[in-house]
């Protein structure tokens, strides 16, 4: 990109590196110098460089850092359309832990949107032709994901939030999961959920998740019959189900199976949206049913419900700190140092009878 | 800054207005006119620039546009740190309407975050320095806040979601309130919600707030005492609450006012949290009381519980008008056409029994 004709002022009366040089009477050069290596710089020169720093108010720190590397020190993460449900706070929680772990670094987070990840791409594709970014924070990686081979395949630095998740039809290769990932371990979740609700008296806790297809949701599932299989929890005990991503799904399905004979007395839920619905199924049914949700949202610690929080703060420190190196390094380093499965925590609270 | 020594190749292949000139035999400058003024170049000469163009799959689009305006069409904010409660959703929603909006006028935005005033005018001045944006969309404006007076006097184009709110030692002048704002009328708002309660057989809403103070927190409160004043609800059967804005403290706050004589049937919230914990007390002492939350949250659509709804999508929509319009012109406008009180919209659910 042509940046030579960049006008040096950006806005009227801001110390640059130019005004600097000017009021001192050297050049460009010599100011940069003063700054990052003054032992090449002559005393008196160098005295007067500084002087006219101090005078005009010039700020060197990012500015001078951002010249001498030549990066931007921005961070590019696509911010998902307001999907209208509670859970998903969990990824605007995340952006949050993310800028703040960012400016902890000195890196700045900028946000576009799109409808897909082909248009997540063409995002990619042109902060990278404005030059505006260093490398790229993904999140809600799912099967068939073209957005890593896609950056992987330019040199472009990034991280995901989220596994790489196998497609049905061809299983991932070693060369597509060799990119840098954070996770959370979503069926140690749920295993300590069931396991809690077990413990605690509950003789076969059903689970409600999301239909087949998602490979969050199969983890989370994974971990609930992983805890009833350890139990020895025969199948013809076990209850299953799956409603799409609706409240009012959530809540008819729990409906149905707190009318059926032998109906279970916990639940452990995919999301904190079907833990609610369940609740209210339940509350409407006046049926005694002990709800397990997942995310830990504000609306769990609000109603007294328990939940499983997932470490968004760790998570959010390791994803920058695999970017930078990358961006700092060039490369992404060995896969088994730059990927990482976090635990997450049950949080267990009684909700007011 | 001084930018005449960036690197014109950002990333190794990636086509640029230098490697099109190169490939082409022209000037840069020759690349340019050609994009964005064709009738300048001889035909020839244009067909090679454009072969050239296609050959290396440069993108001139936003690129050429940023290099032509000299803008970053970048738009900064700080995010506030993640609160933990249900209604600092509020931001979040705000923030998903404002890239949404954003990108539909092709800009984007970056953020950075803050622990408070200072801080965040330190990131400005960061972020001018480093030219990488051409405004600030400011939310959560308060009394004295001085970020407002701090670009104002640097001529730099913001907005802001939250009108100016008046010093209490000192109001402020026509020349504090001279800047372009989005809001919405929170009194509007509350006077629907007890309007709506009167007419429902409530014979006087209580309201629970928050501690005086805040200017958001005051307006919420006006809007219910207006309506009780238009209904000729005498001063000695209002019950007003102000609890901190924490769940539990709100719960309780309530709880106490359940169990006097002449108990409220119904009361007005400035928050959903407020709201939640005030059903959380009435279902605790078994108490029918109708609460009507603020900010229409993902909760209270979850719960069936009336709510206040903030017409975000619209505040963002005009934010990103009234900053574009600045940047483009260089100048805010006159006031009368660049601040707006929005009205809010009262959701009215009823929940299961």
């Amino acid at each position: 990109m042509d940046t030579g004709d960049v006008p040096s002022e950006v806005l009227p009366g801001r110390a640059t590196l130019v005004s600097v040089a000017e009021a001192a009477g050297v050049s460009r050069q010599t100011v940069s110098n003063a700054l990052r290596a003054p032992g090449k710089v002559a005393p008196d020169t160098l005295e007067r460089v500084l002087a006219a720093v101090e005078e005009l108010g010039y700020r060197p720190s990012l500015a001078a850092r951002q010249l001498r590397t030549r990066r931007s020190r921005t961070l590019g993460l696509r911010l998902e359309h307001w999907g209208g449900g509670i859970s998903g706070s969990v990824l605007d929680r995340f952006l949050h832990a993310l800028v703040d772990e960012a400016q902890d670094r000195e890196h700045r987070v900028v946000l576009f949107t799109a409808d897909d990840d082909a248009g997540e791409v063409a995002g990619y594709d042109e902060l990278l032709t404005t030059a505006q970014v260093d490398g790229f924070v993904l999140t809600s990686t799912h099967a068939g994901d073209g957005r890593t081979a896609w950056l992987a395949g330019r040199g472009v630095p990034f991280a995901t939030f989220g596994r790489p998740w196998p497609d049905d039809d061809a299983p991932a290769g070693p060369a597509e999961a060799a990119h840098c990932w954070v996770d959370v371990d979503g069926a140690a979740g749920t295993r300590a959920a069931t396991e809690h609700l077990l413990a605690t008296g509950h003789r076969a806790p059903a689970f409600l998740g999301w239909p087949a297809g998602s490979g969050t949701g199969e983890d989370r599932r994974r971990g609930w019959a992983e805890a009833l299989d350890a139990a020895g929890v025969p199948a013809r005990e076990r209850r299953e189900l799956a409603v799409p991503e609706s409240t009012a799904a959530a809540a008819s399905a729990v409906a149905a199976a707190l009318e059926a004979p032998g109906a279970p007395s916990a639940v452990v839920c995919a999301s904190d949206t079907l833990a609610l619905g369940a609740r209210g199924a339940a509350a409407r049914h006046r049926a005694a049913l002990e709800v397990v949700g997942f995310d830990d949202t504000p609306v769990a610690a609000a109603i007294g419900m328990s939940s499983v929080a997932q470490p968004l703060a760790e998570a959010a420190h390791l994803v920058v700190d695999l970017l930078v190196a990358q961006v700092e390094t060039g490369g992404a380093g060995p896969p088994q140092t730059c990927q990482h499965l976090l635990a997450p925590r049950l949080v267990v609270r009684s909700s007011p009878a």
